[in-house]
């Protein structure tokens, strides 16, 4: 594999007459220059297969369009879904993406942070949730995060209390003798918390009877199976012939769930309901196709770079105006009626 | 957001009384000066708050620690899964990873290269499959593929023949009266033909009633819910009370064909066997547990950033030797064996 050898600036000088100088300024402020010149020079560039060099560029303009991100992992559907969809906003707005797998360890994130700051990134997108954003902000550099603590910084979340709500509604509808919401312990400074809030106020307001389950379901499969087979035998008893409306945190738990009731009936029985959150591909794949409540994660995606976009441009101006709050985004979830709500009417 | 001033070699000349030339040779050939300016020098860059400007560095020796990656997308999972383990082989080698979403078109594909061979990337992994090898090749920097046609680059694979062999002795064992393979129409020089041959070759050696079912099955759920319903129908009426051993080419399609006979049955029917290919978390996820031919994503990942790093490691030697042939690593795969095969004896 010999190096091909690439044209310097010293070599485009040589053939066009021009200094070196005169190059230099082609490619940092071509207006300086004639047109005629200019022409020159760029069939010049033609003539000598001139490669650009993004790494000389930045010495000479310091942008290295670079973001940096930061996602705790890429076996939850959701983060690789959303990684998906963050980078291929290139297509739109140019900038490349460095990318560090998190898995929730804060030291480490902390490093990649530094690492990333090394490669003068202009900014930075945060799906990890070890590191508080007072001390991202104190970064000094533009920053979006998405569905974490963001009191300090630019955010774009879902609006999860609506999807609490759209999702508790359809249960209501449906005339159930309970409602029930599974979820892992939540602090409320999650945006994530929304969908409980949204659970609880319909349930109050429209005076149905309802119990949240608050359990830590763990990681893998066969833990989840464990922790929600416990709460199925739970509700079998206490809830045995009444019918069962079940809004359920994420896809992942709801298949799980859905899972172990046809494991023991066969199908899903007529007194259960169930609801996820996200719109995983495993809502769809799932042996009866479960309603959800669909993130609109192209559209996450596309406003946490744009909001980042706006703030790297302010940075290249001569003097920047920092935003004075941070700003937050919240993007509408959509109702996705599928086979385990609309069967059983 | 004030721009905090980064501290220059001037800053550090100025601090310690040194030149600016003795400055930079701390950084870049440490060894050229005595012990005790070595020590002044790094004790000024802990006062200064000195940040490690590594664009300046590659300026220094053209070396950028950066990896391109392009990637057909993130919504399969084997490709989501590949991601995450490449990315974690950072805390290994140290390299940074430039991701681009390639989406299966070969023109966006050769954008992307050109722009990640802008950033002096120092090495290139491929996993789509829309280039041809030996226009790769012609790129002149060290290339490592995954699953794809590899003729003129390195690249590292699963031994899909071996998988064939393992997926098919298995229902081999189980007494089956017919052996079915289905798979979308696979080129033989994609690594993945592999996994027909191996079928075909156990069929042949232990004499066998079989047949290969070769059929685009389409990319989204309801397409190949519909493909493969038209399969499950032809193989009830021709193999109907046979006991029948079905070798699916992934899992996705696995679980979808599952699906479609719990769907019909309630359950999985004695008469049916499956196995997939791959690990992907819907294998365990499924209704049924679903067995399957495991690809070790780990260690694929592991052994091509470690192919790359030895081609990358060559580049930096004073006179580099280029590979003489490509260098094709294969990775074993392991058999997992859950209850769509198991439960039936």
């Amino acid at each position: 594999m010999p190096k091909k050898k690439n044209t310097t600036f010293n070599d485009i000088a040589n053939y066009t007459g021009f200094s070196k100088t005169t190059i230099s300024r082609y490619f940092n402020n071509p207006d300086s220059l004639t047109l005629e010149n200019q022409e020159i020079i760029a069939r010049a560039l033609i003539d000598l297969d001139y490669k650009e060099n993004k790494v000389a560029r930045i010495l000479a303009n310091g942008k290295t369009e670079f973001i940096g991100i930061i996602i705790p992992n890429l076996n939850n559907h959701y983060y690789s879904e959303m990684l998906n969809q963050i980078l291929l906003t290139y297509e739109h707005f140019g900038y490349k993406f460095l990318v560090f797998i998190g898995n929730e360890n804060e030291d480490s994130e902390r490093q990649y942070i530094q690492e990333l700051l090394a490669y003068n990134i202009e900014g930075l997108i945060i799906l990890s949730f070890t590191i508080p954003s007072k001390e991202l902000a104190d970064l000094q550099i533009p920053i979006v995060t998405i569905e974490r603590e963001d009191q300090y910084v630019c955010s774009v979340n879902t609006d999860n209390y609506m999807g609490g709500v759209q999702a508790t509604s359809l249960l209501a509808r449906h005339n159930c003798d309970v409602l029930i919401h599974i979820n892992s312990p939540t602090a409320p400074e999650i945006p994530a918390y929304g969908r409980i809030q949204g659970f609880l106020d319909v349930c109050t307001e429209k005076d149905l009877k309802h119990r949240v389950i608050f359990r830590v379901l763990g990681n893998t499969y066969e833990q989840m199976q464990e922790n929600l087979n416990e709460i199925l035998e739970e509700l079998e008893q206490e809830y045995a012939s009444q019918k069962k409306g079940i809004f359920i945190s994420s896809d992942t738990h709801a298949n799980v769930f859905l899972n172990l009731l046809i494991k023991k009936y066969g199908k899903l029985p007529d007194d259960y309901l169930i609801i996820g959150f996200d719109d995983s591909p495993i809502a769809r794949e799932a042996a009866i196709p479960i309603s959800t409540v669909g993130q609109q994660i192209d559209k996450i995606a596309y406003e946490a770079v744009s909001l980042l976009v706006e703030q790297m441009n302010e940075q290249k101006k001569r003097k920047p105006e920092p935003l004075k709050e941070p700003i937050h985004k919240v993007i509408t979830p959509i109702l996705l009626r599928r086979d385990t709500t609309e069967k059983a009417d």
